[in-house]
């Protein structure tokens, strides 16, 4: 169920890879490329830093989902762009949830503390976007007003607070839930964090370094 | 013989991260620096990705080469600049085709299956290209409608498929050719991927995410 | 105390980080993350490179001061930005001399030669600084015509050289002093190098690639 799961992240994310990289035209292979670097990029990177095997060479299950939702996204993009508007959003919601699970499972089962586990449930849900955004010359999701990193963060230290005390599969349950659910009411009602918990500074270059 | 070439494909790569970089007025050291990513970033990803030693820790040739050639570019870029048009993106074509096969090879002999070794060959031929236009902040060549990817994955599937047929020194000469073929017809007479291979859609910022 | 100053030098990064992604208005979270990848980036991919375990993942002091670091300029960005103008830009070369001097020592212990310490202390001091400009989507620290990777390179090739010749912490405080100085010297008379160790070419994009 879980790895069933995971699988609908990894394709999801394929699938914005390939939306993000078609504002531009470009052919089905640097697309696919994109598509692939945005679903399996953030998994890379947290075993990299974790310096396990990277996933997607012990089980290419991940690499074939998102090699085949690439491809099918590139082939059916019209029927996409149909889908109501929001319903990618809450998808990328769900596959960013499983995403920072997974890994805090992973990490914790290395043996590292739980603060670590948090960063890596972070660093593994959005460096696949980052990534994603760089390669397309976009403004990285990171400077989007959007709550896309908070989320995250707080779901994160949730379910490293309530391992303490519940079962894990319980845990997975309300912590996804609380991710999924804070991301969702804000891409439903736009809301952003208030205006005292943002930042802008204006500064000319020379200051600025 | 194809160490050698090897060789001239980390030069190569060197040379078009200096000219990139050469875009803006910039002094001697950061023109090297991003020399060296373009030349020896592809390779270092596919090492790190495969979890073996970076390759030019282990023989610091090809980093004497990329920073020899950064500099003698630095120094020779009149020369270079006189030279016929197109024969950088020969050289270009050329080292991408090198460096694609070797990290097959490379990847393959490290047990892993078929399929994981022509993602490989991409990573590792194009990574460095994108390293340099990601630090010199220019659209990275996955958004150039240029044939740029399209050559390098159809000639690695067919020497993972020629392998299979063919001994090793024969399947790589034919599937370099490929590689080699394809992009240098595309830059000689302008080609593109016919119109219904490539993808370009109109989004607004809601939809996109 | 050198294991205080690089705490120091994690800090400061990490301050870099915020003050560079809040010139668009973010939320915390998102400023918080900039500020670690700016200041821990550098080091990891130093670890990554070299193959050894990531350094904030063994001993979590320097994730914790990134952490603190980072929040810690959120709340008080008023305070900072009444500094006087140079003196965060003095305290990043102080940062940047005390990351490269580390690597360089981190590489020489693992074996590498020379030459190969000398480019991993300029990756591991100026990467960092890199990713907060890739993430924030502006053009990179290599683009700017300050001397930056100047002073590491020629304090790098000093210390390896000094070590030769002299004990270690006497080498290590010289090639610091040089970094920070001539920088401190470029910052406060606005010095670049001489235009004939520049280069800026013209070109139209066929001829560049």
């Amino acid at each position: 169920m879980e790895y069933l799961f995971a699988q609908v992240g990894v394709a999801v994310f394929a699938i914005s890879g390939v939306l993000s990289a078609a504002r531009q035209r470009l052919d089905i292979f640097s697309i696919v490329v994109v598509g692939l670097l945005t679903a399996i990029g953030g998994g890379t990177l947290r075993d990299l830093i974790l310096n396990v095997p990277v996933f997607w060479l012990q089980d290419l299950t991940a690499f074939w989902v998102a090699l085949g939702a690439s491809f099918a996204a590139f082939a059916g993009v019209r029927l996409i762009l149909k889908l109501p508007l929001r319903l990618l959003s809450y998808l990328d919601a769900m596959g960013v949830a499983l995403f920072a699970i997974q890994a805090i499972d992973k990490t914790l089962a290395f043996g590292y503390p739980a603060a670590v586990a948090v960063v890596m449930g972070l660093v593994t849900s959005i460096a696949g976007g980052i990534i994603r955004d760089v390669v397309t010359h976009r403004p990285t999701l990171l400077l989007s007003r959007e709550l896309y990193a908070t989320p995250i963060v707080l779901g994160g230290i949730l379910y490293v607070v309530l391992l303490q005390f519940m079962v894990s599969p319980l845990s997975r349950l309300v912590a996804m839930g609380v991710m999924f659910g804070i991301r969702a009411i804000a891409i439903r009602w736009q809301l952003f964090l208030p205006l005292r918990l943002t930042l802008k500074i204006d500064l000319d270059d020379d200051q600025q370094r």
